[in-house]
């Protein structure tokens, strides 16, 4: 194993201090593993908290600023941060609006958000919880009971975020997030194993030609193995399994998002295939991102996520956000 | 060789497709493999014009756009464009005021750049040229004469692209282009080598516990293989040999490059020991960039490029962009 580490126990700590050294509208609390907005909890605007196991950079610390989350506790390599976390930085983010939790569904996150979303309403924090579960692969996979939560994750952040900037009640921010979750799915395809620095070694073996179709962004299994394929075939498996359980049409937002290893070369190839495909259904990319969002440390493969659009989500899509990882119109 | 590819041959025209769909505000010529900005020349505006071998993105591609580059030329993987898309990209965007091209030091590259600039002067178009060649790991290398051009080439595209939006004369452009690159160094290391479509193997050995200290974006040759070291020893390294060539204080522009198959919580790693180091030497990084951004397809690695800033050249790094990798304050 190759990595650009100083020691396996300091992976996350010394990432954050890089995090905290190039971002100053950051804020970041090293000991305690939370990223926040560096000025602080706007009073009136509900607060939004999201977290996750680290290795999937620039998920999430990389979306907390204006338009996106008020904070977002780091856990170590995937591995869900504890309710400590979750519970100060809800504390600390609430203007008085409350505090929107934004849960990836694996088995770990859920039962630590739920937890701190119960003792920070015992401390008089209201809080809502959504959880994202738009992976399409697998049911009740090695994390999760249910759809894990992947590539949506962002879309709900963004447009959460974008609608508590407006000044909106708890309840109709958590209830377009709910939505963006709703409307979207994904579906991902790994052409390499990734290899987490405790383990040393790669998660899982891939032979040479091979492929895992409806893998999970921690390499979990997926719904199927496959012989390699060229890029316009592994993007219409992969539109064909989330076109099967949510019919796509009209406008979408699209992301089509590299685990990692993958160069960005290689996703503006399977864009260019993704347009060809929603062209075939009568649909079209109205938004995209193309890019690594949602990584699994050096895994190579991508991921595709849709979005279906509406008046309501693109207007919030659109509006401005300044975080480390997004950034226009502000 | 496993890559997210259609067939070997049409890597470029379809990453391009990709692209052309991705951003509205670019207009690409797919047939001739040249981007330009939509919006086409502005009168009395200095253009740019970038471009070089694929497989570097979002380099030059991804800084097409407001306050960057008004044309990109796009070669093979790793192999210099042509002439003719060079005179193409010089007349299209010539607003009247001229037009600078902003070259890496390859010898394909610079006697391309140099025929285009000859005949595109015979066309009535005032040309000047900017060399860059920032990378203080070797001289005289494998496509290379002198010292081969890198990161600076991103500080290079933005400084001198801000500068252009002024409506600053080309003999001015050409100035602040030519003093970014005199005041910026880089140094590259590869924990692995890339893998381009047409060889389908990597483009050279490493071991196990090996890094190549110094390599090129083209997997070059470096200076030296070492053993593999944590982090912040690859960092100070890095640094060393760039403080040797120039040696660093007060204010500079630090870009921390992941080498394209390298996870972003990574390069936050390095970041941190980049600030450390700055620091030792009494410096420190008054601007940041952290990501991929200078790429060699998959390879696994990093670059860190330090620019010794003035009052100027931070005025015209903070000025607004508006391009698909690059973006902000408009």
């Amino acid at each position: 194993m190759k990595k650009l580490i100083n020691e396996v126990e300091s992976v996350v700590p010394d990432a954050l201090r890089g995090v905290a050294a190039a971002h100053p509208g950051l804020r970041v609390d090293v000991d305690n593993q939370i990223v926040f907005r560096a000025s602080g909890p706007r009073p009136g605007k509900v607060g939004l908290v999201s977290g996750g196991g680290s290795g999937h950079e620039p998920l999430h610390a990389g979306f907390v600023g204006y338009g996106m989350l008020d904070a977002a506790c780091a856990g170590e390599i995937f591995t869900s941060p504890v309710p400590d976390q979750m519970i100060e930085a809800t504390a600390a983010v609430d203007g008085g609006a409350g505090v929107l939790h934004i849960v990836k569904n694996y088995t770990g996150d859920v039962l630590n958000f739920q937890m701190a979303a119960e003792l920070s309403g015992e401390e008089g924090v209201r809080v809502e919880s959504v959880l994202v579960d738009d992976d399409v692969a697998v049911r009740d996979s090695l994390y999760t009971a249910g759809r894990r939560g992947t590539g949506a994750t962002l879309f709900v952040e963004k447009i959460a975020g974008a609608m508590a900037e407006t000044g909106a009640p708890l309840t109709e921010v958590a209830r377009v997030a709910r939505e963006v979750n709703a409307r979207s799915r994904s579906f991902g395809v790994a052409l390499s194993p990734c290899t987490t620095p405790a383990a040393g070694m790669p998660t899982f073996d891939l032979a040479d030609t091979e492929i895992e179709l409806g893998i999970g962004i921690h390499g979990e299994p997926g719904r199927t193995r496959s012989a390699m394929r060229p890029a316009r075939e592994l993007v219409h498996l992969a539109m064909d399994a989330i076109h099967e359980d949510l019919p796509i049409s009209g406008d979408t937002l699209v992301m089509v998002n590299g685990m990692g290893g993958t160069p960005l070369i290689e996703l503006y190839i399977a864009y260019a295939a993704v347009v060809d495909h929603l062209a075939e259904k009568g649909a079209r990319a109205a938004r995209n991102l193309v890019g690594g969002y949602v990584t699994s440390l050096d895994m190579q493969g991508f991921s595709i996520t849709v979005c279906q659009l509406n008046e309501e989500l693109t207007r919030l899509w659109d509006a401005p956000v300044e975080t480390p990882a997004l950034r226009w119109g502000r």
